[in-house]
């Protein structure tokens, strides 16, 4: 959540100067992203009628190697229809640029702003737009691992070690061996796709019940469809640091997904093994940031205690969380 | 340059709900500011064309009695064709408004950005715009003392101490006795105005070679013109961390200023003082900053002896770094 680098007027003019965008009027660095410093700029726009992009530089944990890959599925969504933030190419046809060593992109500015709360009509809106982004990535030409599995999850929980993780919460430790037993259990044949697998209503922008933005696809990775799926429903459906389920909510998701895509039966049979794959997903790469950030390090750190009662909930709740409304 | 709190959507719309701004589109939190949260904030507008601007929360530093001050302030040089964001009042007329135990402001939106390495041309014109902001406050009803005055400098080193000082940089502890010498010279007769202090390049946004904004007023106070023209010529005119002093950009400051408001005989003379005073003003927070911050924290630590350097160019130039071209 932060600016790493500083780009000042001449660096941005010049910058801009390689895209049929017109010329600089304001930029402003934005809070947004982990591991990218993201602009917010304006310029006079292709026709002189004023445009709005977001400049995007990579400082870290993005291969510029995926960034085709990134790019690229950004146009293919937006060119079929799905609320997705195009990539704007240079006088040369370029998906980026360097400044420096570090890789920049200029990318479409959508509206919208992303909820705390989502209602029911705003989760029905997030599953049909995850849905149709399913649908269409069908086609696009590129794919790439999702390298954050289930396997990775285990690792990395092991990796931290049990010392370690009793010392953020004396339950950790049980969730090394749980990571193994899902690891074992997890399907293999369920249908595939692009998938975001980081949709959290952070990366959702709407306007009222509409969904106006998906965006920061720095996850995306081919992976099974119904994961993406339980990936979003772990991180919509819980209200006080995963304490509280929302039924309503989460009935609306899969609802709202299945007005567009209806899940094939194995698909909702797995449902509750994927959402707590899902859940320790975040579990581990929370943990092993928890463990990598001093305790008074400015950066807040997020406590992976807040996933692993959520997949507590799953493995309590079973098909049950994923029933749909009588 | 962060944003310490978290407002999502739902408060968002509830706060501008009490403007008459029209209904909220898109915000996004903007890295600027050292003690305040910022969000870029479009809305439908009044008129429903769209609109634009800064919302402000207070976080620390800034006292919430001084807010009318600092707010009415951009509304008096507004008012007088400054090129100065206006404060929205809400439905009430007020200022600001409480989010919690916090204040937060709307302010206008002006488009530019901030120069790193300023032309003549941006500097004759930031020279005018600041001479025309001294002559608008004039006849502002309200005033602030300054707290950061040559007094409170060499406090601030004091308090630092030789020991801490010297662990920065050998020559700074004798920044403490240059700052009693200057103290005791501090001329106190010199015209008077609301001076922004602070008139840093990253607090001017210009668009070419025209400034569209003067921003962050948060260490407006009262003080002598030609102090505030210093401030600005210090901040202005150097580059290299201070190494290297710009003289056409430095000739092009003051010869602005003159244009609108010509220097009077005394402060002409006293401009090499205080500039060594400007200077200190910041050698003495950054120390104290440096020395309070550890140097593995995410906040970049600016040197104080990037302002030290220019202190001893002043002292050594003495009137020379202000004398008019031939």
């Amino acid at each position: 959540m932060a600016v790493y680098t500083h780009l000042g007027a001449e660096d941005l003019a010049q910058l801009i100067a390689h895209y049929e965008v017109g010329s600089l009027i304001s930029a402003k660095g934005i809070a947004e992203g982990v591991s990218n410093s993201n602009w917010l700029v304006e310029t006079s726009g292709p026709d002189g009628k004023g445009a709005r992009y977001i400049l995007t530089m990579y400082e870290r944990r993005i291969e510029t190697s995926d960034l085709p890959f990134f790019l690229g599925l950004l146009d293919h969504l937006a060119a079929k229809g799905c609320p997705v933030p195009r990539t704007i190419h240079d006088r040369s046809g370029a998906y980026y640029r360097m400044i420096g060593d570090k890789a920049v992109a200029l990318i479409e500015f959508l509206p919208g702003v992303s909820v705390d709360r989502p209602t029911v009509g705003q989760a029905r809106a997030v599953g049909r737009a995850l849905a149709q982004m399913h649908l269409a990535s069908q086609d696009f030409a590129m794919s790439r691992a999702n390298g954050l599995d289930i396997s990775m999850s285990h690792r990395t929980l092991e990796h931290c070690g049990e010392a370690a993780l009793s010392g953020i919460d004396s339950e950790l430790p049980t969730y090394i061996d749980r990571a193994a037993q899902l690891r074992d259990l997890w399907p293999v044949d369920l249908p595939r796709a692009i998938c975001h697998t980081d949709l959290f209503p952070d990366n959702v922008l709407m306007l009222g019940d509409r969904v106006s933005a998906l965006i920061d696809f720095y996850f995306a990775a081919e992976d099974s469809m119904a994961y993406d799926l339980a990936v979003t429903h772990a991180s919509w459906c819980f209200e006080d640091g995963g304490h509280r389920y929302l039924p309503d909510v989460g009935q609306a998701l899969v609802a709202g997904y299945e007005e567009t895509r209806p899940l094939e039966p194995s698909e909702r049979e797995q449902l509750p093994l994927l959402a707590q794959g899902a859940c320790l997903r975040f579990v581990a790469s929370r943990a092993e940031d928890w463990l990598n950030t001093p305790a008074d390090a400015l950066v807040t750190r997020k406590d992976p205690m807040d996933f692993a009662r959520r997949l507590q909930f799953y493995a309590d709740a079973g098909s049950g969380a994923f029933e749909r409304p009588r």
